[in-house]
């Protein structure tokens, strides 16, 4: 259900845009390896790059529980650039939240598509643990040097700039927000990693050799990063929810038209008990998690606290996408293991649905700490 | 979330009532397989057996939404009260949605708590097939002669009226529904199911044997007993995931105080992740159907079709409180298995919520179709 | 499969004396609550109370593959006594394998069935470690005084003798092992616990004030109880595994015949896809816990090291047979969750098993200490 | 467990080469998707291409059991190979039970590796009913023309014989069986499927438009082909079943090895109870479906039904891998998910494990059948 007309349009401008324009290029574009720089180019043209940011500031003004259809809407189609979307969305918020008058007067044109963001925390062998975080910010004149290796950036060499988290002192109190070029010296970027899926979406590691950032780019005072990190990590998090349940909407969309059609001895397969209930789990599957992560939206949308509800929709909706995706290879038996149909690609996405913003085990030693803690015992 | 400070003052009572007066007395007559005839008088006395009706007919005037979370804290307490409260709703809604003026005019009392109700569809072998219902209603006089057999109905032989479908003609369209009363010549009651759990709610079989009813009571025209029936149906769904909802969470409350209180070597068990990711993964199972069921309802209160929606949320809740009760028993382990702990109870009591109002299997068949329908084949 | 002619009279034997005479005195006795000591007299007389033990000893020199298909039989009809023998048999195991040979001249009667055996090694809050046990044995005179509570003890207050684990000193290395009378001085039993299932087998507190158990009742030197205990918990698992896999087959049984048998529409229901599929499901999960066991009993008989394969085969069956129980009562429907079907009492009997002899918990701990120690880290 | 000392040294052989030949390949082959023919001849050399037929006819002379934990051990490193030397088994199996004197003196060739096998049974909408297979023989000469298309043929194009199932008369008494040559007139192949993975092993459609087989190479009398084919196909099952356990194995393997060597804070991932209980579940599954292949193996070793067994063992072995596989990814997390590591194409060889050799819905039915007979209802 969406909460307005204006809403309803949106979301089926997202459906029309997926369907038309993003569906066609996805497989070969994947199959390729090839970043798809002008779809967001597209996206942000048709108003569906800031979505949850405000009129003002170049954004859509919409609530985040309808943000995140259009995300679901685009990730029925092409998983990598629903994630690309949420990446750039997530890398637009220190900004709007945290930002100076001078520095958010640059929103609009990231907003608006022009620039594409990525979005620099993770860190080799810091997993979860923000504490543990070693990229280093030394002030150096009117800047700083920024020394370190960030993995697993999405947009890593493609972006246009990157929200930078790096240390400017010890502890999880000494964490700073950068907003960073996307080229600049003293940066260097991995090889992309060899990904079992979202081979278009490129993934690579940022090398910060001494590069400068002027102080006009620290967002937000000194150490005052953390609590930025993790508000939009809660956001992020409803993201890859919606992200898949929009990919297992997709491959369920496709199992149920293949089982409605290829039949035999004259009946298509779907009047088949064995498949009829295959499918109709995977769709209560989906159409559960996708309430799940609306009604953690709608708590955000409130100003309710949501961290809990997030980490559930996360890990909710990305177990579901994960056996609903290969349930709909199933259903399409040998045929959907080729490349001859998408469900092969949709189930090869979903698995890392399950990893990245948080392994589920991570946010599953989030849910059990909120658990704890209202019980009475912090752990 | 509630739509409103009233509903959440509704929703307060009913948490209220739930552990200050229901809790303390389900053990007992659990075990004693007694009829809480009385607990129904002081939540009807509350303003909660009516919950969802108009005010000016005697009911609560509130959404579905909110009348299935007060559901949801009665039975995180007794699930036996839970479900009568449920069938009690059910079967005031033909009288409500159907019933002349003058058959409204005793709402009131029904919606009040003075009179207590039952469901009388369900026939052996009928299965979820209304086409194969039997019992009979036959013309006579300024009435109609009853004979045939009801099964496995809630408050058999306790409820003071029931809502009776029997056939004036043969195939669907042969359904009249009729208001009777509790006592009455010709309506005999079998012995009561010697259930797993529930056992403080009875249930009992109708065996009408030429019962007379008068034509006064017949509600709505001879014929459109169906479509009454289905429609409740579906309500009934919604009824059932949050009774199966805020089983879950009872069982899932018992076990996170368990596991935060108890420990081995100083530290309490939900210090491990053995234990606290099996929490989390009960909570994210109680919070996901709980907003499953509470997308379909809102639904249902905005006016729109909601039957996959419904069958869905049914399907989802039941399950993930089979799950989540076996796992709470698990969480407690050799205490949980005794009576010594309602968790053991909670676990018998969620078996019984896969299989009444349609089991499982049906639910499936129904989500099965609705998607083979819209993907163009009719099964 | 079984490996001699004699083991197929051994338990074709017991799968007659099961369906002949156990099962029509299950329910009775369960309900009732009733402790069936005449059956294991019975069982004693078909020389089935100790199988895995040599024939000049009184035992049936059963390969331990044999004597699981036995305990199978029985506990496909009746859990309790399963669980019995299988107590029983343990509780002979300290005396075949370390006792003198003064000692070992009581077996033939124990091991004929004349006397019931208990357990005693658990203790509140020692868990799964037995360096956590607290129950002293202080020398006194020509033996020593024991002092403390064994919790959780089957034949608790009902066995002739029970096999004891106290402390003569500190840490793993101060466990002795006695053998001593069912009725002493000092020794005194707790309310038998309110079990959620298996009433008929009692299980209760032993409380230690004191109790004097002469020196010749010490099995083994002093400090030589932990192996004695850690030999028979892999043992024991077996046991566990092997009633497990034989409720869940009795379980399959009765599902199988109503569906084949219960119909609609003049077909039964085994002829859907949605049943015939779900039972498939539990052959399958029946099946291959049976295999699983079998091959890890092989492994003991063979003298090969079968610890982790013990914990495995624990963990897989006893949740297989959670699962196959509450879908058997699934299959029933309304009619499984009643008594008039031993299903529903089946899955109550089965929760039992994925707690004790180690809850599950456990066993994925042992398991995952073989793989890490495996792969070169001790944990 | 092996049943002697020389079947341990065929294993261990295997093993060795495996690990020492194969493993190295594996990535490079299955990336460029080049098929390896001459693993073949490795494999043939070594004695490991006709293990389970007699040692006068070139074979191996080892029971089943030990063929397939050969299959398992090449699987654990790669899964092509794997299948293509099971499928290469299968191949001679008719010219083995069936062939006259004359053809079984072709049978050392085959055994010994010099040749490469195929099996070609299957055709699009026949799914797993051999009375619906239409490609024709029709009697010409002192031969037969063959017309129809057979797919998903493993080996397509690359094989130097194929067994091939083609109709003489109407129904399942229909079938002949026919050797045929690799390369002949009136044969052409498909493009090769674009597959998820298992891109190393060519699948591909044999197109036959009236090539010519001499009457010499027909297999058995005319009509003598579904026997033949259904002894096949439960072979065929177990195959797949100990590639899936192997495929697994491997996959446990490298998830236990990672876990056990990265760390955070100092120790090792595995000591923490979520990644422990994880990799426990794993083994569990790995082990449990591993006893269930071999018990249905020695069943056939020792000339006893089998069939269901084997259809639970081919369903049980191959969800267990989809599940395990897909957990060593998440183990690994982000590296995991990239072709740094193996483990993301062992879920993606593991998807197709339940899909060939009849769906896992198909062996769903096949069980369904045969518990539905035992009960006394054919369906």
């Amino acid at each position: 259900m969406l909460p307005s007309p204006e809403a309803a349009d949106v979301v089926a401008l997202a459906r029309d845009l997926a369907r038309r324009e993003l569906a066609p290029r996805a497989a070969p574009a994947e199959e390729a390896g090839l970043f798809p720089r002008e779809i967001f180019r597209m996206l942000g043209r048709a108003g569906l790059l800031g979505l949850p940011y405000p009129p003002d500031l170049g954004g859509g003004g919409q609530p985040y529980e309808v943000y995140l259809q259009v995300l679901e809407e685009i990730a029925a189609v092409w998983a990598s650039v629903a994630v690309g979307v949420g990446v750039h969305t997530l890398s637009c918020f220190p900004l709007y939240a945290c930002g100076s008058d001078v520095q958010r007067k640059q929103l609009p044109e990231l907003l608006e598509g022009d620039l594409l963001g990525g979005y620099a925390l993770a860190e080799e062998h810091a997993g979860p643990d923000a504490a543990a975080l070693s990229t280093l910010a030394v002030p150096d004149g009117d800047g700083y040097r920024i020394t370190g290796t960030k993995t697993w950036i999405t947009h890593g060499g493609e972006a246009d700039f990157y929200v930078l988290f790096a240390r400017t002192a010890g502890g999880p109190g000494g964490l700073t927000c950068f907003l960073i070029e996307g080229r600049m010296d003293g940066l260097a970027f991995g090889t992309p990693e060899r990904k079992m899926a979202l081979t278009a979406s490129t993934t690579a590691r940022l090398h910060f050799d001494g590069a400068w950032v002027p102080v006009d780019w620290r967002i937000s005072d000194e150490g005052c990063g953390y609590p930025i990190a993790a508000a939009a990590l809660d956001a992020g998090r409803l993201g890859i929810a919606a992200c898949a349940v929009g990919l297992a909407q997709g491959a369920l969309d496709h199992a149920v038209r293949y089982a409605a059609r290829r039949g035999q001895f004259g009946r298509p397969v779907i009047a088949n008990q064995g498949i009829a209930f295959l499918l109709a789990d995977m769709a209560a599957a989906v159409e559960t998690a996708r309430a799940g992560y609306l009604e953690a939206a709608r708590r955000k949308d409130r100003g309710l606290p949501y961290a809990r509800q997030a980490s559930i929709a996360k890990l909710a909706a990305t177990d579901a996408a994960m056996k609903v995706t290969a349930d709909a290879v199933q259903v399409l038996g040998g045929e959907g293991y080729t490349r001859d149909h998408p469900v092969e690609r949709y189930m090869r996405e979903a698995k890392v649905m399950q990893i990245f913003e948080g392994a589920n085990q991570v946010q599953r030693m989030v849910i059990g700490r909120h658990l704890a803690r209202d019980a009475g015992y912090a752990c």
